[in-house]
């Protein structure tokens, strides 16, 4: 269930399109300027729709950005826990897992940044339904994936908690990684080729300190 | 030597300790509120200063901004370079130099968020600057460092640029650990202990993966 979006009631075709053209545009400015801070003037003028809209589909512009956060974080919460429930290698689940924060990353760099400025800035009972909605699921499939791997040999014992942050600090670098590659090496896009071989590098760094290593 | 702290002459005593009372108020205000913007208000509050004198000693705001990065950052930068120059065993000085990162993120958890909106927010000479005087010096250690490790047999080849991103990642979760662990676990503090035990966590998940497999 998704209870931000469902808060409002079944929108005719015409409106569903303007609230998510609304998050749309607000995800397109946090990517392209690096940041999570949205100015209503901007958002008018990515989305062609009068910024009186966001205060009608969202309440105001905390509205907007959570229900950015519901889009962008629910797919990873869902895919999250149905990977780990899957019967699999867990050390597959996981290279299947950290190859897709990545990509989520890769297309939605703001996120973590997004994520953290709602928990900071809204109110405790906003900060609380956030943390029990992303923040709880996730840290709770990451004991059971480490967990798993632990019983069945394939992993060294590790905190669970520290290596969200570990694989969540790895993929996180897109926010910054274009502004680094266009003021040092003057490149000015990350390509798909780049998220890829980041990838691949972050899955070699990280892997084998997981594994237990193999005997014999 | 240090650009920009050298651009003054040397102030008497008060008007020194001002300057640096000005530079640690900006300093608790990013650490304490989990953020880089600054307000001119709170800075006065802080610091007990009148908020004029952040003109006077640097500008403007941006000037008060890159004269923390710099307090800051040199210190990884200079002691960086004097490390990859030493005669011990490379993956010894890797596991220094990390370390060295994590404590520094956990004394100025802004630290990399400052750094990227200055290059994002700046002119483009002084986004150059910024990138001069820390980003080329630190990737040009990473280089020579794993360099070193591959030629002597102790490193796997990989991509420094993508493994300064790797160990940046890492440490750049103080940032927001102590927003996760509040809201999630109901603990306010990061504690010495959580960053050793963090130091301890990211040596043991990233050195496997970039350690040669010992042979025999």
């Amino acid at each position: 269930m998704n209870p931000i979006m469902n808060d409002a009631p079944q929108a005719p075709d015409g409106e569903r399109n303007a609230r998510d053209q609304l998050i749309e545009a607000a995800s397109q400015i946090m990517r392209d300027g690096d940041t999570v801070d949205l100015s209503l003037s901007e958002l008018s003028l990515r989305s062609g729709l009068n910024s009186a809209l966001v205060k009608y589909y969202f309440g105001n512009k905390q509205g907007l950005m959570l229900a950015l956060l519901e889009r962008d974080m629910r797919n990873i919460v869902n895919s999250l826990g149905a990977l780990v429930a899957k019967d699999f290698a867990p050390d597959e689940k996981l290279r299947v897992h950290i190859r897709a924060v990545i990509g989520t990353y890769f297309r939605f760099p703001y996120l973590n940044r997004l994520l953290m400025r709602l928990v900071r800035d809204a109110s405790p009972d906003v900060s609380r339904k956030i943390a029990d909605d992303y923040l709880l699921p996730i840290s709770a499939a990451y004991a059971r994936l480490i967990d798993e791997g632990v019983q069945k040999g394939v992993f060294r014992p590790i905190d669970p908690q520290l290596f969200y942050f570990t694989v969540t600090g790895a993929a996180d670098r897109f926010f910054s990684a274009r502004l680094v590659l266009q003021h040092c090496y003057g490149q000015s896009e990350m390509t798909e080729q780049m998220r890829d071989d980041y990838a691949d590098h972050t899955l070699d760094i990280i892997m084998p300190g997981l594994l237990r290593a193999k005997t014999g």
